[in-house]
This record gives structure tokens, sequence and C-alpha cells, in this order.
């Protein structure tokens, strides 16, 4: 609400405001020579009001301020000009947008603060602010607030709903949506047009409060953000009929003028009233309270007998729960199959800090990202299958320089009768391409624990593939496990070949081992339960020591544990034949038994390969003389 | 509508058949020792009165049929039960559910027909859906319905709100969803539970008109579907209040009880009225009109001459529009980007076989396997980045067999100044693991010809990859292009190196050959636009003729062009080291110049690789004789 004594500046300066951040957007896409200058004048009003009146932030590392996310990242020369007229950048480092070498890339990323997250990839931002929000009411407990940004094109996208459903059922009063209902997408008209009123109707049946209003207004968008900023129990949109490319002749409400400069930049100046200085004071944010703190519990760290049967999934609960009570950051999300993930032992726990997200993953991995640019610490799990529906959050993830750490559980056909549906089998090779990743697979219960500590730490994308069913634990719980580790279970002098397996391939290897035993052939087994980085000294010394390596994976061949053995080696100047086992067919329903040995990865398979191998190959040590 | 003399078995035969489709879905989950009974029991009913009374079809192989979903796969039991009643499934096979070679998997897939796609992965059987009733309005032009059985937790999943707004804007009254809402998901109550009316002002929101129904109440149910019929201009959601687990005390309402055997199947048989053995005769498709067919045009087939400059993204637009005037069969969408794609040149020539499907990935790649089922063949297109979002929606299309032709524009860091949100650094890791994928990369606009008729008639995922920039034409119009296939760029006897380059580094790889030669090192170039499948025969030869291979991609390490060489090359018994150039850093904005130089996939880095591996290595002629 507007106070008495109003220090802001007023609807005028708004205005003028408005107009400097146009000319900024023009010219800043001129100099580039591309860019979505009629994107960003479509906003820049609603801009203007927000960062003189109704944004509080130091627009520095504060952890009060309020955030700020452009879902529409492509409008990033208003992003920036707004930086700009509150004295974060300067005239010269704007003249560097979208160069090598600049802060200002095409799209905001966290290079540029007090960015949080990249954007750029559509409907993104909602979901992110809406874990933003999630992490003010229930985690940090301050009265900060978000202001997400969203194009009208973008409310196409499903991953919008899954923000306005989720934020609604939450009532996160925290924050405000502003929709730029500028009309014109890229090559088109949207579905909705400047139909307001359909937008309402959409956010109110989702548990929204809506507010329609003049994007262009200065007064009435004013009075839009004091009304959002006083109600109670429900977030707020603020649905804004705007023009694109508003303020010039050349560009407002014309179709064929997205994500390219104006024809003539000059002019386009003079017409939106020439260059203007203004510098914003932008309102400081609230510190009066202190961000809540949870308590922590002692708990005693898991363990597991070797020599007994356990789930990795199970594991994972176990661990996750362990580490929730012995630290306050850790947060847990799921996506509603807690039970078959076992994040249900962390919920169980910590309640405070779990949250359920329901059947939707890309508001969950939204919801972690958001969460952890507040410094929590979130785990978030699902089938691994699943995680493919959050593919693209997670690879903008990488981009947002996120720490996000993922649990898929279900991994490959060796959860038996659900089907391929659930089966997790080109999670690895996915997640592997990932920039900056780690791709862990541990075969038995221990490994889970040492590696969820680890990942706890760790910077970037990791993700921990867990399986359905039960595997003999093999690591003692006090040995070391970590990211880029492996295990050697059998190893002996002379060894004919080497097989590299993980998780529930590694009982098939050991198997299969026994069986060579018996026909003469000495196997090596390697457990690399760490898939990415891979254990490449491990690699090296297999393929120097033994004639062959046979890899055996519970994913398909291209992108897993097979070529990741294979790129270790790959300028490797002398090497041994490599067999790649891994599914290379559509799996059905059946037995974990069944489907294994109709995937060609079962010990038989493994006794197979390693056989024809051996036999094609002279021994390592007439290879070596060779 | 209901007509005077009705033949369709009556409302009490209803009553009983839901009855007998709750007992078989009890009994087979029970045999099966796993499965879905509870959500099988909740939609009983539903489906009984479907089943009698309202579908339309022979259940064979004909195209007048209605079309019917499970969008809630794991409700197979129901579904399967439906088609023994129908005479579709014999008791002997029933008994096979979920074991080994059965055609009832735990999920439906097209293995059992008349089922069009695999569902199991919630959220997506109604997009698909979205995308038949889209085929049967537009291209089909005949009065078959669609009819999905929705579960209520999947309308968490934004994909589904994406199919509510374009079925919505499109008004396909052909199409009918049906939510089972009992109200219970795996671990807890949904968002809305038994709020009937909050689902239904969504639906009105989203232009769909919604009925209220007590889901076991079987006239009330046939009410429904009447006036589901009876709707034109909007599609029709029935929201059915039903009850988990529903006739069974044990398990109706009753939280706990989801996704597994009911504890005691016989008293569960017992209190739902024992066995019966009713077989229903569906009601025969409307078969009256036939499918409409289009006109052809004679055009010419694009060709471009050797050394121009042309772009692959614009060879896409020309082989389309000339595709789609030649043959009928071929359809094309795309998600708001047509211009940047060149998808806007088929629809410029055929308007009515092409379909903006905004900016809503999932249900694009959902509504091409839809129009696909149909027999159509459609080829979807956006920004290679941007099909991430779209990624369960394709590894399902896998599991469906379906023929799924995607075309992503603007990969890897070569497009320059809109940054890496735009960029595809990961389509090919993640789309070469999809079982029997192809994965294309033309690195000139006459290879994409040649590849864009082979992909119309090839089954299986097929993605093509194209560049946002220009590159100089190498491949004569003429010359034939083939998926599998590669192009020899450079060769001579004695070559110290293989370059192996795909798509904008084939370019680089020319260059880098010019300068290696003037240090005498003679190199190889390989121009592998085939990425999966590779041209085996070829690498193999240079492997064995040259003493080193670089491989290089705009593209991550992992997954991508090096690693499909090196899974090529993995088993043979002699192999010169493999360098792999691909982007190794989080890129930026840039000209494509510099970000290509700073991610190490240039000439010069080219040139560094292979002059430092060549200096590694002995001759190939020594190697050979070693």
């Amino acid at each position: 609400m507007s106070v008495s004594q109003d220090t802001r500046p007023d609807l005028d300066f708004c205005t003028e405001l408005g107009q400097q951040l146009r000319v900024d957007s023009v010219v800043m896409s001129d100099r580039a020579g591309s860019g979505h200058p009629t994107s960003s004048m479509s906003a820049a009003d609603l801009m203007a009001v927000l960062l003189c009146r109704h944004l509080h932030s130091d627009l520095n590392d504060n952890p009060h301020n309020d955030h700020l996310i452009f879902s529409k990242g492509h409008a990033s020369p208003l992003y920036y000009a707004m930086l700009h007229a509150a004295g974060v950048i300067d005239e010269q480092e704007l003249r560097t947008y979208r160069q090598f070498g600049s802060r200002l890339e095409g799209h905001p990323t966290p290079r540029i603060p007090p960015t949080d997250v990249a954007t750029g990839s559509l409907a993104q931002g909602l979901p992110i602010g809406v874990g933003i929000a999630l992490a003010g009411k229930e985690l940090d407990r301050l009265p900060y607030r978000v202001w997400v940004l969203c194009g009208d094109s973008e409310m196409a996208e499903g991953s919008i709903w899954e923000a306005f459903e989720y934020a609604g059922w939450r009532g996160l009063d925290n924050l405000t949506a502003i929709i730029d209902v500028n009309r014109l997408g890229q090559t088109r008209e949207t579905m909705l047009g400047h139909d307001l009123s359909a937008y309402a109707d959409r956010a109110t049946a989702f548990g929204w409060h809506p507010i329609t209003v003049d994007g262009h207004d200065v007064a009435a968008i004013d009075r839009a953000y004091d009304e959002a900023e006083g109600v109670t129990g429900k977030p707020t949109v603020i649905i804004a009929r705007t023009l694109k490319g508003k303020g010039v002749k050349e560009t407002e409400d014309q179709p064929g003028k997205h994500g390219k400069p104006l024809e003539d930049a000059t002019a386009a100046v003079q017409e939106l009233g020439g260059f203007r200085d203004l510098e914003v004071e932008v309102q400081p944010p609230d510190t009066s309270a202190q961000p809540h703190r949870f308590p922590t519990k002692s708990a005693d760290r898991p363990t597991w007998e070797v020599g007994a049967d356990g789930s990795t999934r199970e594991a994972y609960g176990a661990a996750l729960a362990w580490l929730g009570m012995s630290r306050e950051d850790i947060v847990a999300l799921d996506g509603e199959v807690s039970n078959s993930t076992h994040s249900a032992d962390f919920a169980e726990v910590e309640p405070a800090r779990y949250f359920e997200m329901f059947i939707a993953e890309q508001q969950m991995a939204a919801a972690a990202v958001g969460i952890g640019t507040r410094g929590w610490t979130p785990f978030a799990s699902t089938f691994g299958a699943f995680w493919a529906r959050a593919y693209d959050f997670v690879r903008m993830a990488a981009v947002s320089r996120a720490d996000l750490r993922l649990c898929g559980s279900h991994a490959g056909v060796s959860i038996g009768a659900d089907g391929p549906s659930q089966m997790a089998l080109e999670d690895m090779a996915s997640l592997r391409a990932i920039h900056g990743s780690a791709v862990l697979h541990p075969s038995d219960a221990n490994q889970v624990t040492g590696l969820l500590e680890e990942m706890a730490d760790r910077s970037g994308i990791t993700y921990l593939r867990v399986l359905r069913g039960k595997t003999t634990v093999r690591t003692p719980a006090d040995e070391p496990v970590r990211i880029g580790g492996s295990r050697t279970l059998r190893e002996n002098n002379g060894d004919d070949v080497t097989v590299i397996a993980c998780g529930v391939t590694v009982d098939e290897a050991m198997d299969a081992a026994e069986t060579l035993a018996k026909e003469d052939i000495s196997a090596r087994v390697i457990d690399c339960y760490s898939v990415k980085p891979l254990d490449e000294e491990t690699v090296h010394r297999a393929a120097a020591e033994t004639g062959a390596i046979v890899t055996v994976e519970d994913h398909r061949a291209e992108g897993g544990l097979g070529d990741a053995v294979l790129a270790v080696l790959a300028d490797a100047p002398d090497r041994p034949p490599v067999i790649k086992l891994a599914v290379d067919i559509m799996p059905t329903s059946g037995t974990p038994e069944e489907l294994m040995r109709a995937a060609g990865i079962d010990a038989e398979a493994i006794v197979d390969a390693a056989r024809s191998v051996c036999a094609e190959q002279p021994a390592r040590g007439e290879r070596n003389s060779g």
C-alpha cells in the first residue's frame, strides 16, 4: 500500500523511465545487431513502475531482497536497461550487450548479479519463482516478494500451469506474476490475443487473484502492484494489456517485428523522446526479520551389513532422512512417488522441509532450482524415467549454474513387470550430456549413503540412479565412497578380461566371474558406481593389464557406462577391445531375470561376451610384446 | 443422443459389466502379483457404459473406428478387461497379464491392438488424443470420436493443460476426456480431492464443455456421454466423482491401496458378486464417409549449387514444402518458430496440412504421434534445444512404436549471440539413446533434401539437426544421400589422420585439412551426416588406414558424434587413438567464430589436435608392421 509520506519516484518519473528503458533497449539491440527490442518495449512501463515503487532490493547479495525473474528472458535489453537505471550496470558495460566476454548475454544468466537464474527457455522463470516464493514462506520465512515477468506466448507451455496450480494450492501470496500481454508471438497472434479476461478466468480457476490492467497506464500499474501487495492467501497475477514495440510507429502492435533490431534506431530514439539519464534509487529490502533456522537432531548414519540384501532406493530414503536430521539446509521434494523413491522417510522425520510436488516434474525441478538459489540444499526425486519430463529444466539449471541434486529410482529393465514406460533407460545418457554433471549409479545400499553425503556439497547437477530391486551389499559401511571413485571387486595378476559394471549388473558381473573362473578365464570386476566422472585411473589400469574389457549396464548402449569407458580410453595409444553390453531391445513386462536375459545384460551374456573376446585375443603378455 | 429403437445393452447390463470389469481387474492383478486394481475399479462404471453404449468401433484395423486412449495407463487391468468383454482377448490370454512374452504389459502398448499408443508415463494420452482428434477434423475429416480416460493425479502435469488449451482453441468437439476423480493419488489425496467444480472451472476457462457426474451412476454416465456427443464447437470433459477401489470394502476410498493387488482377492470377487461372463457387442463405426484425400501438386525438388552458401534450416523448409506438395500424406507442425525453422515454407504452400502448435513442445510431439497413428506422415520442428522439453514424449513414442520425424534447428554454439539457452548441445546424446532412433546432422543444404526423403519413409524416431548459419554446399544435388551414409571429402593413400565431422564442423575440418597439408600432415575428412546409424564401414576403413582419428562436433562430448565413432571401433582388435573435440565449456553470447574457438571445435583446434596426435603416433606403415 502506498504510504502517506511517499519518498518513492512519482508516476511522471515512471513514465519517463519507461521511455528510457525503451530507448536503451532499442539502442542495445541496434548496436548488437540482434535481440528482442519490441518484446522489451511492451513491458517497459510495467517494469519502470516496479523498479521505482515496488521492488525492494539493494540489488546486491542480500537475503532480504525481493527477487525479480524475467521468465520472458528474451526481453533481456529491458532487464539490463533496468539494472543500468538502478546503477548496477554502467554505460560502458551496457554497450557490450551480446558481445563475447560480456556478462550481458542474449538471455540473462547469473553471470550478471543479482540475477538468480538463467532464462530464455520459456516458461521456466515462473515455476522457479514458485520455488523461491515457497522458500520464502516455508524455509526462510522472510517477507521478501517474488516478481516474475512473463510473456503471453509462454502461457501456452504446460509448465506455466504447473506453476499456477502449485502456487495456487500453496497460497503463495508473496508471489506476483506479471503477464505482458502484447498479443503478438514470434510469427503470429497468440491463441488468446488481447483477451485479458480469458487469462483472468484461468488464473481464478487455478486459485490466483487476477488483476487486469492497461500495461501502459503507469497509475493503473501502480495501483495493481499496490493491490497485489495487499492480497493474502493467494498469489496474484497482473494481466497487462500492452502493445509490442510500444512507442515507435514502425513496431507498435505490428506483426513481423519479433526478435530483431529496429530498422531505424535513430529515428526510434527520437520518437521516444531522445536519450535520458535517469537513475533510480530502488527501495531497500525489509531487513526486520532474520532468516528462519531449523533445529538439527542427532541421528545415526545408516549402515547396512555386508552380505545383506538391500535396495538402493531404500538406502536413498534412509540416508536422506539421516542427512536431513543432521543438516538444517537439506530439503526434499518428490513427484508423488515418495513411497517408491523412499523420500517418504525424510518427510516423516523432517516434514517442514519436505515438499510434495505431485505429478509435475517440471515444477519439481524448477522448485528445487528456486529453493537452491536461497542457499538451501534440495534433493528432488521421482522415477528415473520421469526425469525425462524435466530434461529442459535440468539443461537450463546448468546454464543457471544451479546446484541440483536429483534422484531417479526404478532404473532399467530390472524393475520387471511394470514395463518400459516406467524404466529409466536413457537417463544416464541424457544427464551425462549436461555440462558439469555427475551421474552416480551405486550398486549397493552403503554406497548410497556415502554418495549422498558428497552430493550434498557438490556444485552443479548431480544425478543419483537407484534400483527398484534388492542387491547384495558388498561395500563395507566404513569404506570411503566418492564421486569419481570405483570399487574393484575381483583382481588378480594376469586377469584375462575386465568386466566393468554398475548398479544391478554388478551382481551379474560377479556371478559371471565365478562361471568364467571355472573355465580358467580370470575376470577382474570393477564397480563403476560413479559413471561420470569415471575413475579414469582404474579403467586405464584395467586396459593396460587385461586383454579385453566387457562393460555391462541396465541402460541403452548410447551414452551410458560403456561409452564413458570408451571415452576414457579414446586416445590411449594401445587399448584392448571393449565389448559393450546394454539394453538393445524394446523391453516388455516380465520378471527382472527374464528381462535382463532378454536384454543381454545378465551373467550369462557377460560370460558369453568374455569368452568370445578372450578367444579372439592373444593373451595380454603376447599382446604387450607384439 | 439415444435413439428410440435402442439395440444397445441397457443400463442394468452396464452395471453388471462394471462389476465384471472390477472382478477381472482384481483377479488379473492378483495372479500377476502386481498392478493397479484400485485405479481400475474407480473407472469401471465409466468404461462399462462407454463400451456398451457409446464407443463405435469394430476393435480392428478400421479407419472409421472411434479411438479410446487410457491416459491413466496404469489402469491396464480395466482396459484389458474391456477388451476381454468385447471379445478381443480370450480368457487364456487374460491370464498372461504382466508375464514375459504377453501382449498384456503392465501398461498398454500397441502390441495389443487396437491400442494406438503406449501410455504409462502420465498425461501423455490426452495430448495424443488431441492429435488424433485434430487429424479427424482437419485431415481425415471423418466422424470418429476420440475418448480419453484420464486420472485425476495426472491433471497436475502441465502437458494436460497444453492439451486443454490447444483442443479448446481448435474447438475439437470430436474429443471427450473422462476424468476419473477418485481423489487418491499414490501416496495422498490430490490437490483438488473431490472438488469437481474446481476441475469444471478450469475446463471452462480453457474453452471446454464440462459435465460433472457421479462416476458410479450408470444412468448419469450415459446421459453425460449423450450430452458430450451433442456438444458442438468445443471439446467435452466428463468430470466423474468416483471412489478408488470401488466395490470392495478393503479398498473403497481407502488410502495406501495404490498399485498393489488386493489382500484377499477371493473375498473381493465374492463381494463384487462373483465371476460373470458378459460379452459386449460394441457399436459398429460410422462408415458412411470416406477419408479425405488432399491433392498433390507438381513441384521441383529443391537443389542448391555446389559452392554456394546455404543454411540447412532454409533447406529444411524448402525440402519440406516440396515433399508436402509431392505427397499428400505429409503434415507439418511447428512450435511457433516456423520462420526460424523455415517450416513456414510448408505452411505457405500446404496451409491445410500445417498446424501451428504454439510454444508447447509436449503437445506438439504428442500431436505428431497422434496424427501419425492415423497414417499421416508428420514432421515437427522447433529449436533443437527445445526438444528437450518433450523428451519424455519422444521416449514414450518409441515405446508406442511411433514413426516420429523431428527437426531441431539452431544447433550448437554456432548460433552465436542468443546464448546457451537457445543452443542445442545435448540433443544428439539424448536422442541417440532412444531405441531405434536415427540422428541426422547434415552439413549442407543438398544433404537435407535427400535425408528428408528418407525420413518420410523411415520407421521409428528420426531426428534431423539443422544449423542457424550458412555452410558451403559441397554435396552435388544428384548425389545420393542416405540414412547411415557419409561423405568422404578428402582422401589420399597414406593419410596420417582422419577428421570426422558433422554439420558446421565440416567446414572447419576442411579448413584444418588445408592447414595441415602445408605441414605435410595428410588429413582425410569424413562428413558423418548420419550420426546414428553411423557409416561403420567408412569409419572402420579410416581406422585401419590412418594413424589417428579426430572427431569434432558442435555438441557436448558425451553421447554425440565422437562417442558414436568410439562405439563403432570399440571391439576392433587394433585401432588408432581417437581425439574427441566437443563443446566442453558453458558457452555465452558471441559471434559463431568466437564461440567455436572458445569451445575448441574450430579449424585451429582441429589442427592442434591432429598435429599433436600425429606427433605422438608412429606413421601408419610402422604401426601396421609393428
